[in-house]
């Protein structure tokens, strides 16, 4: 994805942004670009006023972990920040920060575009070797999907499994579910962040209205609350000023906008944040997977047929309608969502450029990049599936225990 | 109180009914009669849909528990109710209740009008014999005063001497600050409150706007959670039928009335109520006692000499402007204030009665009422002030402590 550079964008109260435009809608709760177009993600950065992620930040990042960058940084998958050239700066300093990610649990099974910010987490941890909070909202798909108390638990739980099995490490890393999780500390910073945020500036950020039930209004405060370390007694006790970045994808900037703007009147550091695009739906590349539909994404449960089947019958191709306008004009590598999906994940940059190279100037059919990313795709989903049978219930308990983090910056 | 019986009452959803009218406004942040008017109770009780708290009832109180109800009872100052004839009924069967009431810890004084329903919940206590959770509301005088977090909690613990000052049982009695017992099981049934009642209806019930912070639109549901066994695991685990009796004020009804909507939709019982008047300010019958206004209240920090001042100077009188008019005339009972007080505390039925009479008729003085007030709130206020010397930081750690109650049906 090229990005260009970002405008200087005039300072205001992050809050005051707004969240919706005429052309494409990016909010946590709906994601749609102008029919048939893609997400415009500069326009994203500009409205948003976060900062573009480019190369220099990302030249520092190898610099100071001292291995090569994440392949969703070097492809741009997150391609915005707010303040990590201060948590660079900090870091390179000699302190440390903590990462803050989280899932809300409304699926049994995850598809890819669930498992990127885990995969990008994953890396972010052992490349600054820092601890990680990973906070399962349950009690906000208790208030959005009307499940109830106990099966958002059971997914949370069944997610956990999913997100252990991208490889964490337990002596670095804290989930919890905030139905099991919620304690006083956690509360206090709730209840803070919520004296800061009028109805009428939540209304206008996250689109509530007069019919929404109240439980809603008081979740951002709950998402909100895992920023500040003091919601982590047994974790962060005494290291008030330990900075939080948070890795996630662009629709949830609201939900830290707000953070952002509350932050400073608690006598907090404003949370970092490092923001991902979105991973499109097999039809194209201007929606977000659905959990709804499963035809739209490749999910971890399926097999190596049903990956076969959608790639071949669902993933939206660029190539051209017969083998010789093929041959002739090459394949729209902008819309084939099979590039798309291999530039997330094929890991080797020659051979994703030779397939666009080749694709593009038609000496390569839909055919054979649809099998190379079928290739790709099983083996990844089969070994997440192995890695994640080998997951214990005691796995999760030791996960979800609260417990300090011994080896937290090693 | 002379309170006339009260009429059928058309069932509708309870927080449907407006908590305010032009006349008078009784919510839980304002209580103002009209102009020189007393509050109407008779009104409330139509308007608010509650029931009467009539002499079978109290009859049937003082037969179920083999003692003379409590002067609160019999002098009317706890007068209306929703359910108590069912609790009564159930515990006639030999099914137990607990009992749940609570404080804003706002002032570190309380004022004789703060320890009202807790010399009452006392003798509910002993009674029935049933256990008691006490709500100590820090967080709400976080987001409604503006106070920190850390100055409520100490405000909370403050109030806690006060509060066992009055003579709980340690053995049946639970007290809680929402800062520090905030945990899981709490939480998930004020998310599930919350996820029952709409902004609008928040709104309508308790008079928010959208200027107000939207953490005081999760308060109701916080307020609510104490009415349901399971949000405490450590006291009433398997008792998810146990039934709920509130004692409060009638300010507090809103709260209740909403709990009372939606705890059918999440499988329990509707807690009943016990609801009191209000006790009035010593400049006049139609004021609720203010913490804001040091003279407006008799507190449990004044000494005799304050005590004595405050009475002569502010209490409200009654009686006539010259002694020849006060044995013409007599004095208006209904305005003044020390016969109202005296009504409060003064025991003794046939001394207040004389009083009544005497003054009534003229054959009494203001000063000789105001003397005899005196003495009767010296003694209590030295009383309270004794017993709550007493009370040591230990004994507050050991009413807060999150323990179960073994003898708490004994």
């Amino acid at each position: 994805m090229t990005i260009p550079s970002a405008p200087e964008v005039k300072k205001k109260d992050e809050t005051e942004r707004e969240s919706e435009s005429a052309e494409q809608v990016v909010t946590p709760w709906e994601v749609s670009a102008k029919d048939g177009e893609k997400i415009d993600y500069y326009k994203l950065i500009v409205k948003f006023g976060c900062q573009r992620l480019d190369a220099s930040l990302i030249d520092r990042v190898q610099r100071l972990t001292s291995r090569p960058p994440h392949v969703f940084l070097r492809r741009g998958v997150f391609f915005a920040h707010r303040d990590l050239t201060e948590i660079l700066d900090a870091y390179e300093r000699g302190d440390k920060f903590y990462l803050y990610t989280g899932r809300g649990p409304s699926s049994e099974a995850l598809h890819l575009g669930h498992l990127i910010p885990f995969m990008f987490t994953k890396y972010l941890q052992e490349a600054f070797k820092v601890p990680l909070v990973i906070q399962l909202t349950d009690d906000e798909k208790c208030m959005w999907k009307g499940l109830t108390v106990a099966e958002s638990k059971r997914l949370a739980r069944e997610n956990a499994k999913d997100i252990i099995a991208c490889g964490f490490d337990v002596t670095k890393t804290y989930i919890f579910s905030n139905f099991d999780y919620m304690c006083g500390a956690f509360y206090q910073n709730m209840v803070q962040v919520g004296n800061y945020v009028t109805l009428n500036q939540a209304m206008s950020t996250f689109g509530f209205s007069g019919t929404d039930h109240v439980g809603k209004l008081s979740f951002p405060a709950v998402q909100a609350a895992p920023s500040f370390p003091s919601s982590f007694p047994h974790l962060f006790s005494g290291m008030d000023n330990l900075r939080c970045l948070i890795p996630c994808a662009i629709d949830q900037d609201p939900y830290f906008r707000m953070t952002r703007d509350v932050a400073p009147k608690l006598g907090y550091s404003k949370p970092a944040l490092i923001e991902s695009s979105f991973f499109p739906a097999l039809q194209g590349n201007n929606k977000k997977m659905s959990a709804s539909d499963p035809n739209s994404a490749i999910y971890v449960t399926d097999t190596a047929e049903d990956i076969k089947n959608k790639i071949n019958k669902y993933a939206y191709s660029g190539g051209q309608k017969s083998l010789k306008e093929q041959e002739e004009l090459g394949a729209d590598l902008e819309k084939d969502v099979s590039v798309k999906y291999l530039s997330f994940f094929l890991e080797d940059d020659s051979e994703l450029e030779h397939i666009r190279k080749e694709y593009g100037k038609g000496k390569m059919q839909t055919r054979d990049v649809k099998n190379r990313l079928t290739e790709v795709l099983t083996e990844m989903v089969e070994r997440h599936r192995r890695d994640r049978a080998a997951v214990t219930d005691e796995m999760v308990d030791a996960f979800m225990a609260v417990r300090p983090l011994p080896s937290m910056f090693e």
